[in-house]
């Protein structure tokens, strides 16, 4: 089996190498998966780099998500043949997975390039939705970096509740993009967001998910109504939040981070088989989709980190272990 | 009668006026009271040159906050040479104040230079303490300005309840001042602030409160504990509270603002009752104590706002509106 593995922390696109290893024999309750596909998601490049909330010991196996189809199986509750997602953290650019049964979730047949992606973004956007306020249908949210894998899904999942959205993005190129996913309304990012939106939406917010930071997350925080919160979900400007006292003081509004990770460390097993069963559902029926600009196999990694790292990109960047 | 009003936002040494009118007489349900002595806080200062968050209409009456002794009444509950707590927002800078009855809140005799500044500092020190997260005995909060009024109203309130505090202050000077009015921990805010409060306590806060905002408001989200809150309350550097993603996403912070004006929009009756009175019986015992700088009379208010702008006070400036 090949898997790609990192002995260090650094750019990727150096410290990534795939390495041939013989395949393990299953231990009693575990299963073998060949992995199908697997997202390379900015969290992983991050991850491989060393600047992550949390670094894996070295050395390290890449990938945090990703589905397989079961090859063999040495325990009872698993089929031969069962499409599953694969557990977080297992390390899934690789050609197989072994892993415990009970650690498998099975899917229904379908687009593997979407169900893929599941585990983390799909999970962020509806939760960042769900923990924080309640929205109702005809309520205002705001989000920044619209365009990322997050906010695609964040329009979608919105649209089929009847929340309304307020989408930001950092560039006038990717206006239409949004406007072709079903975006209403789009604004770009300007010291006068909080008047844009005014003019937009003549609404004040109930929510704002924010994944740029700096004065990203001042100005969305102006967009607030009273007592209203902002959720922080990334840093892409890589400068820290700046939030204004009297968007604090005397608008009471209320700041929060998310983090899936933590997330998962708190939820119930009836909480993430709920979340993760609403969204496998929607996936399936195609109402959750997020475009992919290009799929490599695992022997491509470098040229693969490398696209990933590019801005420009028009969509998710995925790995074929065993073949595109 | 004497009052300090101004016609205009701007800077208060130019904008207030003493002018005399006429004593009305009082309707049902009316007392009339002399004012012994008002505070000059850097609110009320703030709110005449315009920057505060909410503008009075104009001509206004200055003075937040107040003591007095009743000398006439027209109605039941109230009798002439009580001393009585002026209602907020009355305007206090002035020889005497006609209120409701129901709006003035008895107090037992005691220091009048400390019993003048119950309304603001004191309970915003407590609510600060209280309403945000649950302390108990033997916990470690942290607070920025710790030499500010509220900040040494902190000191007095945790020492009673016997909770760790660690005082920040800007300046080495102030820590002299801060270690005689009983505070065990103080540190000059740096860059390196997380790093001094782990060397001088081994702890981790639960609780941060800031009224400096800026790069102090994401120092102090440093030294806190997974889930813990930092509560702003001014915004003294002038800058916007600067929160790096780390405390917020992986340590799962949570940040709010507190303003007194909301929280007596929000609060019961019953609330309200029970934070002055405990208060009153503090200061009356003289549990509760605030540094007294200087005392000025009405006449002299163009001399006293200067001097309470000036940066090196070392405690309160009072009005005395009948005499010194």
């Amino acid at each position: 089996m090949k898997k790609v593995m990192y002995e260090e922390f650094g750019n990727p696109v150096d410290v990534l190498k795939v390495v041939e290893v013989d395949a393990a024999a299953l231990a009693d309750g575990q299963a073998r998966v060949d992995v199908l596909r697997a997202p390379i998601n900015p969290s992983d490049l991050i991850q491989i780099s060393g600047n992550y909330g949390v670094r894996p010991p070295l050395p390290a196996t890449a990938g945090n998500e990703g589905i397989g189809r079961v090859t063999e199986v040495n325990g009872s509750g698993m089929v031969v043949g069962q499409l599953v997602l694969l557990p977080a953290g297992v390390g899934t650019w690789v050609t197989e997975v072994i892993a415990d049964i009970r650690h498998l979730i099975p899917m229904p047949e379908g687009d593997v390039d979407q169900l893929c992606m599941m585990m983390v973004n799909p999970a962020t956007a509806q939760l960042l939705m769900t923990e924080f306020v309640e929205l109702k249908e005809g309520d205002w949210m705001i989000q920044s970096a619209a365009n990322s894998a997050v906010g695609t899904y964040i329009v979608q999942l919105a649209k089929a509740r009847g929340i309304n959205v307020v989408n930001v993005v950092r560039r006038d190129t990717a206006v239409a993009d949004m406007k072709a996913i079903g975006a209403d309304v789009v604004i770009v990012d300007s010291p006068d967001l909080a008047k844009d939106v005014h003019k937009a939406t003549g609404a004040k917010m109930k929510l704002a998910v924010d994944a740029v930071a700096g004065d990203t997350a001042g100005r969305l925080a102006d967009t607030l109504e009273r007592g209203a919160t902002l959720v922080n979900y990334g840093g892409m400007s890589n400068q820290p939040s700046a939030l204004g006292a009297a968007a604090l003081i005397f608008n009471d509004i209320v700041v929060r981070g998310f983090w899936l990770v933590l997330w998962f460390e708190k939820a119930s097993k009836e909480e993430r088989m709920g979340v993760y069963a609403s969204l496998t559902a929607s996936v399936a029926k195609g109402e959750l989709h997020a475009p992919i600009d290009k799929v490599f196999t695992l022997d491509q990694i470098g040229e693969a980190a490398k696209y990933s790292w590019a801005g420009e990109r028009k969509g998710k960047v995925l790995l074929a272990p065993n073949g595109i």
